[in-house]
């Protein structure tokens, strides 16, 4: 390693020595984000959007794709609105913007800036769903919303966030119960297939389902650090807001039902995810299907005569199959090398004169740093094949990590033991008892992250109070 | 027509005896809009976020390809940094919400919600740019805004709106010149050849320039009731903003310099535009271009064997080159028909018993309600000819309505009887002295719209005070 690559990887704290501060230091380095004069909250610079554009787009189709239609929703809840439904209110009446003034005019009512849209959407259904023949109704939101957070970090906490919500309405509490888990399974596939994130699916328990829901499902990841992150979710929120907002309809048969109805969403939080999932010491690592560039082209000795043609010719032949970029700058090829490392871009194609002659480009991984000597006219199809295998590569070498961070445990003792020695997912036998739930947590620092929905088929006694347990829970330190 | 098509037709008022109401009626008929509980809030329906999602892909686009990126800011703005660039905040102050309390405390600063973001930009700016090499930068954020206005209209003026502000910073005054030059260009392109709305290119005067900013360039749009419409701004910001919140660059010279910047933006308003240009009485008539469905299929007596498939076959078939949806709900044609016709789908496309037999459909035009007998296999080439005839047809119909309405007047006296027996565009000589720009409005209620960047050629006199004048104005009242 030269002096000068040297120098620039050190400005990334290892992640072995402080976690928190790699973190820090990789979300700013790799360009995602920059801090704005609001406490908490962040600008996300072109690199970091570029990325969210790409996982919206490939969530937007999957929602399209299952029926749904976007529309818009007002930023600003009247204040009356958000407390018709009580479990709601008191779930996010501590952390919620208070707008009290329009120019110069005190208003009558405040207005909350939305942390969550449910309410808005349920006045509107109200409105429009009068018969069974107005079901399903299935709408989902692109848009900001605020949580008013004391503590904050870029992408997994701030005040402001970007998300999708999707809210929709059914005849029956099954097909309520069958549109939660589509989603939830949606969510999923585009973890799992995008970001290269295996998720656990599963239940959360009453003590940490949404604020007014029946019940919310949950997908889980673990990050680097062994501590969970959860990824998506998706809410069965029953009748609970239909009767608050009197939204029926009249079935078949002419009789007034409620309607059934579930909420689901996924934010920036996935760019943490991704961060704390692929990253390493040198910086951040994006799976090829969502990364803004698959390729990035870096010249040797441009100054010599021919170089920077060829280098602009393979960029235009690479475009056919990869999204290419070239840096023609004039800062040196070790620079280059450091800056798309640090910015986790699959793929380095190298081509200096050397090269040229021999008709060949060096190509270079960034999950694995492998070099290798590729014919120049074998790039459409070598390029393709290995931004396929890093996608899986990074989703095996994830997997494999939760596996090995993935303990089994029976009693108390050792789940404390594997905490310590082995930080990640505890599985541990539980009687449902929200008492020993908060024991757990408060002895150990773990909450429960889900009730998995692939429950192995055995019998035994709750982790904590030792009662008889049928649920096998995950449990893990979490962000 | 029939009797359930009238009592159908009869729900939108004729545009001629209430044109306000007209435009409520459509907006609410053709399912672009719901009310929300928040005074002058808009709840956008999934039929008008979808032609606003076309919109904004085919400016997104443009806005890549002429090399900018997309970034996301804050919603909030400090109180104190709005306050730093004094004829900005003077001219935003009086409509802005304010946030006072976050969860149950008070903030030690109020925050505004943003009504645009130049001073969020500027701050980051000022972090980023060191050197000349750093320049230009071009970025543009999709995103919410907040005015608190006082009486408002769907898309037309709405407390909350959705638009991009494009934001950019450049070494000379020049370089920032052209940039607010070519993105108006590239604004009057999505309008005339995708919403096929015809624009006046031009300059704002001083009075009706964007505040803080050294120079407004706008685009202007006559709508169907002879009032003019602000279709799109670029702002050359000059050094204002550089200097208030010092953003400055070294140049090749190592001397410190002020970036010129510029800010441009597009909204929801075109989407009123849309509406006001080219629908009629009986609703919506949207450019092909930008129809989520181009071509709405309505099967005829669909309980007769092989309607239904042979319909469906059809849709696949048109899908391979237009966007295709069927209506086979067990609704009668005759409301499929004006349901149609009120959302502006640009064709109809029929198809029933006989048709099948001699293998053949009806296609109806929704702007001139033509209908042709076509054979099903010359489909293909058909329809796009139609859709591109379509869309070429509400543009010329649009450009000939302006021409009509624009009266060309060199005494005070011609002024008002032109916009009183002929209301539009009202063309005259202006001194540029602001007396006579308030004076022609508060005796006409027409507004300078723009100064055309197309002077013919020809001195004259003002139309109000009679002074030597060069500038050729486009007045007219507005909305
Ligand atoms: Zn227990
Ligand atoms: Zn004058």
């Amino acid at each position: 390693m030269g002096k000068k690559d040297k120098q620039f990887v050190e400005k990334v704290t290892a992640m072995e020595e402080d976690f928190a501060q790699w973190y820090t230091d990789v979300v700013k380095q790799a360009d995602l984000v920059d801090y704005a004069s609001v406490r908490g909250s962040m600008i996300i610079r072109p690199y970091g959007y570029a990325i969210w554009e790409n996982i919206r787009d490939v969530l937007d189709k999957k929602i399209k794709d299952t029926g749904h239609q976007n529309m818009y929703f007002p930023l600003f809840i009247p204040e009356s609105l958000l407390q018709k439904e009580k479990d709601h209110i008191e779930g996010f009446a501590p952390e919620v913007a208070w707008v009290t003034h329009g120019g110069s005019e005190e208003l009558q009512e405040r207005l909350v800036v939305r942390p969550t849209s449910e309410v808005l959407f349920a006045e509107h259904y109200s409105k429009i769903i009068h018969s069974y023949r107005d079901l399903p109704k299935l709408y989902n939101q692109w848009s900001n919303v605020v949580r008013w957070e004391k503590t904050t970090r870029p992408f997994l906490r701030s005040l402001e966030f970007l998300w999708q919500e999707g809210h929709t309405c059914h005849a029956t509490e099954q097909d309520a119960a069958e549109e939660t888990r589509k989603m939830l399974d949606v969510y999923a596939t585009v973890c799992e297939d995008f970001l290269a994130i295996p998720v656990i699916k599963g239940r959360k328990t009453e003590k940490e389902k949404f604020a007014g829901a029946n019940y919310t499902l949950t997908i889980e990841s673990l990050m680097h650090d062994g501590k969970a992150l959860q990824t998506g979710t998706s809410h069965h929120l029953g009748t609970g807001f239909a009767e608050a907002f009197d939204i029926t309809y009249s079935d078949e048969n002419g009789n007034q039902q409620y309607v059934h109805q579930t909420s689901w969403g996924i934010t920036t939080r996935l760019i943490g995810a991704l961060i704390m999932v692929h990253g390493d010491n040198r910086g951040l690592v994006v799976p090829p299907r969502v990364a803004p560039t698959q390729v990035m082209i870096v010249p040797i000795a441009q100054h010599k005569e021919g170089v920077l043609e060829r280098a602009y010719e393979l960029k235009g032949q690479v475009a056919e199959f990869a999204r290419v970029d070239i840096d023609a700058s004039d800062k040196m090829p070790g620079w280059k090398f450091n800056e798309y490392e640090m910015k986790g871009i699959p793929l380095r194609l190298e081509v200096g004169p050397k090269d040229i002659e021999k008709n060949q480009v060096v190509l270079v991984r960034r999950d694995t740093g492998e070099k290798s000597f590729v014919a120049m006219d074998e790039l459409s199809t070598i390029i393709p094949a290995l931004l396929e295998d890093i996608q899986q590569t990074l989703y095996d070498r994830a997997l494999a990590h939760r596996e090995e961070k993935t303990t089994n445990v029976t009693t108390f003792a050792e789940f404390k033991q594997a905490l310590e020695q082995n930080p990640g997912f505890v599985e541990a036998m539980w009687c449902e008892d929200k008492a020993c739930e908060e024991n757990i947590k408060e002895e150990t620092g773990a909450t429960s992250r889900c009730i998995p929905f692939e429950q192995e088929n055995r019998a035994g006694h709750c982790v904590c109070c030792g009662k008889e347990a049928t649920q096998l829970v995950y449990w893990a330190k979490a962000y």
